[in-house]
């Protein structure tokens, strides 16, 4: 069969990847993405799957030998092969530059500071007795995080006593480590930017993030901050966008300190689960506006369709074969929308799906989401 | 693997069949669907494929082994298998019978003169002969249609002089025929109406449809005919849907005359092209609606997402393989979503694919959505 169409290569197969194809393949593109994980949830969606690791240098090659464009749906990849890639020709976005710069999460924050954007103290933790001084620079309490990585909770631990050091450097034994002072904040708030081929620049309604146990749970849309909040993050979220190199969407998360200030938490280069509310909730989703941007096509309108949109994601809560229960209680709530990953197995606190909700006020939002997400087991 | 996903199975895997998938997916359901095109649009989505014609019956009673529930894109099948499945316990929506009823466009007209439905004069065109008496009965145009088989404009033409209906009955040779009455309109509307499990139904907003070789190519939403009609057009729809058995999507043609009487034209006992515009145009997609109808689930919400929605059909020009060019034109334009169906071979007018615009006006959508269709070929 004569194939004529671009074709889309995505590194991981994931739930980012699933839900990228399916932004993808109805604009005319084909996918293909490496995962290691057998019938990943992009391949459950018509991506075609090289089987390998992502830091599988060959499996990188294939990918960018049959593929027009190349990207990510995470960053801890083998960056090296694709800056071999790019220098042939291929084109990756975000740039491997990026990523690498992303990957190592100290010099992700230096980075941010060398640039004057503002960030919550840091320092590299060599050892344990660094760790003490930093404690009390710090004031008391800290975070212990692994550099490379670490995403969903792994590779942070919150520090407040010389016991829990030494626990932090136990479990983290053997990985460059970095601390940061914990910071006390009064909501954690979250833009999606996208930039376009072209450097144009598109920005989504800032959430309001809530983690737990350091993972995503929730987002709230427009962000309940107050209106000199929200615009401090638009501007911060923009110029953090401007200052990395490359096509897709980027995700800020920030932190509102108590005293009003907006501090850069993480960048993510790439579509970022606090942007999955824009699937049914924007005019244009995160995922299509990345593959927009990454193949060159204009950025597409990001207003949102109602007054307010939750996310709710669907975290397992035990491990186990995955089934999906209580879907009709869930979609019995007006506004909700489902979306299950086609995971096969249920862990504990995996990412198993997601529930958006649309309301007319954000507290409606919230419930129907809160009240859809109880309703459902997987 | 163990599998504990339901599985839909859908009879045709064409673009219908693909955006049902699409739908089914995310929401934890896998998919079988019967297409003998390699490769169909359904399968190209993460679709299982069963290679084999419509009106198999092997085919369709392994997809109804295969499948928990069981439904179809198009009604030109092998309705008989169906009800044998029916018979045996699958869930088959629309009900066989529904199906059969449609299938025979004449026995259709019938079903809704006896209910006392609205509709153009009709009757059953044996011979040439009976055709002269029609034709000046009808005020000397009919359309002569074949009773079985017909869709986008196959089988269907206007005749005016008794060459034509001489022409008519050479093209239509063998077939069993009907005519009818060629209605003078003001305007062609289609409502799109939900049907659940339980028998609540849901309604759509109005589209006025337009046709050009018998062809949708163009619905616009909501119907810019005025509040009358449009309020007559709704209860007759939802009147027409209350007829029909079995869960689902059905799509209610109709014409305004011009003394401004809303007749039936044709239904749809599925998802239907006039409904395009839900995907990405209301809050719940006429294909997500369908895979709550037929698997028990509560229908979504049908609001729209903009207070006007414009689709155009992007039909074939030529006969050769398929290549989009212009995608970037066409998505620089606001509101602008383009869905290709991933066919290989253009024909013409044959359905590659489509594009909605979102505007604040309906002149707004449709300019918008004219505009990207001219930008765009395939």
């Amino acid at each position: 069969m004569t194939e004529t169409r671009p074709t889309i290569g995505i590194v991981g197969g994931g739930q980012l990847g699933q839900m990228l194809t399916l932004a993808a393949l109805p604009l005319g593109f084909q996918v293909i993405v490496v995962d290691p994980t057998e019938n990943c949830p992009a391949a459950q969606v018509g991506a075609v799957q090289i089987r390998a690791d992502l830091y599988d240098p060959d499996a990188l090659r294939e990918l960018g030998r049959r593929a027009d464009y190349v990207t990510i749906e995470i960053e801890h990849i083998d960056a090296a092969t694709l800056e071999s890639l790019a220098a042939e020709g291929v084109k990756v976005n975000p740039t491997p530059g990026t990523i690498r710069l992303i990957q190592d999460k100290l010099g992700q924050k230096q980075f941010l500071a060398d640039a004057g954007v503002p960030v919550a103290d840091f320092a590299e933790l060599p050892d344990a007795e660094a760790g003490l001084r930093l404690m009390e620079k710090f004031g008391g309490a800290m975070i212990v995080k692994t550099r490379l990585g670490a995403y969903d909770g792994r590779g942070n631990m919150v520090v407040r006593t010389p016991g829990e050091l030494k626990n932090a450097f136990k479990r983290f034994a053997g990985q460059p480590l970095y601390a940061e002072k914990l910071v006390e904040f009064s909501a954690e708030l979250a833009v999606m930017v996208a930039r376009g081929a072209k450097g144009e620049v598109a920005t989504y309604a800032a959430a309001q993030t809530r983690h737990e146990r350091n993972i995503c749970v929730e987002t709230l849309t427009p962000a309940p901050t107050g209106a000199a909040a929200v615009k401090a993050a638009h501007e911060l979220a923009k110029r953090v966008a401007g200052l990395l190199e490359g096509a897709g969407m980027f995700g800020i998360e920030m932190f509102l300190t108590a005293s009003g200030y907006v501090l850069v938490n993480e960048i993510a280069p790439r579509v970022h689960n606090s942007g999955h509310y824009t699937l049914g909730g924007s005019r244009t989703s995160q995922f299509e506006q990345h593959i927009r941007a990454i193949t060159g096509l204009p950025l597409g309108e990001t207003t949102l369709v109602a007054p307010a949109v939750a996310m709710v994601n669907l975290l397992g809560e035990g491990n186990h074969t995955a089934a999906v229960r209580g879907l009709a209680g869930a979609l019995a709530i007006p506004g909700v929308r489902v979306h299950i990953y086609g995971k096969s197995k249920t862990k504990i606190d995996r990412k198993m799906g997601h529930i958006t909700a649309l309301g007319d006020s954000l507290e409606e939002a919230r419930i129907r989401a809160h009240k859809a997400r109880k309703e459902l087991s997987i």
